[in-house]
């Protein structure tokens, strides 16, 4: 298909912070440690993100289950 | 089947606008980067859309799971 | 089991206008281009349908996911 | 197991009419033309059932993806 | 693991009647007459049951499918 | 990775009762007869518990279905 | 892809406390007893926890099916 694969933008975002919209609505900001083929991921000084985008409960590290994820985006 | 597979209008969309309608029911706007088999696509200048199809809010660049999808369009 | 097999149906399909009813309830309308074994399709001219069938809102060339469809039926 | 399997009840329906309940609590009858493994089938003469077992919608012939379906019945 | 495998309950089953409890809540009453490894089963004398547990509606002989199953329970 | 794996507390768990907490809510007490790898399991002198935690329903032998698991405790 | 994976962070979980947040939305917290490739856990002295984020339910061993996380995070 093409030269680049979507995961690339995964495998750029390693130490880097990025925001993810979960299936359920609500967002997640974290900076990614590493991640699988099933878009699983460990984010370092995670926080789940209030309906105004701020910082509302401080999580750690996690490791999140892919398939809840809606999109992840750099930021 | 036939000559044409429907991922080629993926692949023709590479470097164009597309409108995705996401299961949810929101829409998403932006411009295919890459794709891959399971229809994950990232998208540069996202924006989701409004309910009078305007932009809401920027999103940046965004790596889409595909699961998530319901349809996706050329603009 | 049988000589004819279901997805004969899309394949007689092609270049023609099928009605699907997607698993949320909606209609869209649309002439087939193309299909896969997933059931994906690119559906030219397609248009959202209102709850009287009629056309609600154009969608021009879309590519369904098909693990959204309820049923296909040409019409 | 045992001599018979499930999907001899379909075999047996080729060419009869069957009563379709849907998991969204549906109903549809129709003729089997065809099914596959994932029990994806074509009716034709397919038609919506009210509430009340009576025919509320005539569909024709409908390709129906068989992950929707919770149970069929040869009437 | 151990010598019994749940699913020689359903073998057991073949020409016995079962309580089937499906995950929408509503109740199956029927006798098995095949099951294959998807858990999708044939029923002979099928009937849904009311809320009080007696016959509600007369479903005759059904091809049930495996993954709309909360459990099976012989009667 | 380690030495233990999860299914050796079902192996462990064969004639002990358990309980089970579905992912309807609901909860589920049994005795343990068998178990495979998609976590389906017969359950002897099965009961569904209600609000209290107390026995509500005698349900006797049953095959419960895998998926509908949230988790299984050893009581 | 990258030296370390998501999965490393439940191999150091073994015999640490974790919070475990469901899909459904209810946190559990206990010590990881073992893990397998589908995210399925052993926890033991589990707990349920309240909207307080302490405890509210004592669940003791418990063998949690990985489908129904969102994320697994060190405590």
């Amino acid at each position: 298909m093409q030269a680049e694969r979507p995961f690339d933008l995964l495998n750029k975002s390693i130490g880097q912070h990025v925001l993810i919209r979960l299936k359920n609505g609500s967002g997640i900001r974290g900076k990614v440690s590493s991640f699988d083929a099933h878009m699983n991921m460990v984010l370092a000084e995670a926080e789940e993100l209030g309906d105004d985008g701020g910082s509302k409960t401080k999580l750690g590290t996690i490791l999140l289950r892919g398939g809840n994820i809606l999109y992840v985006s750099p930021v």
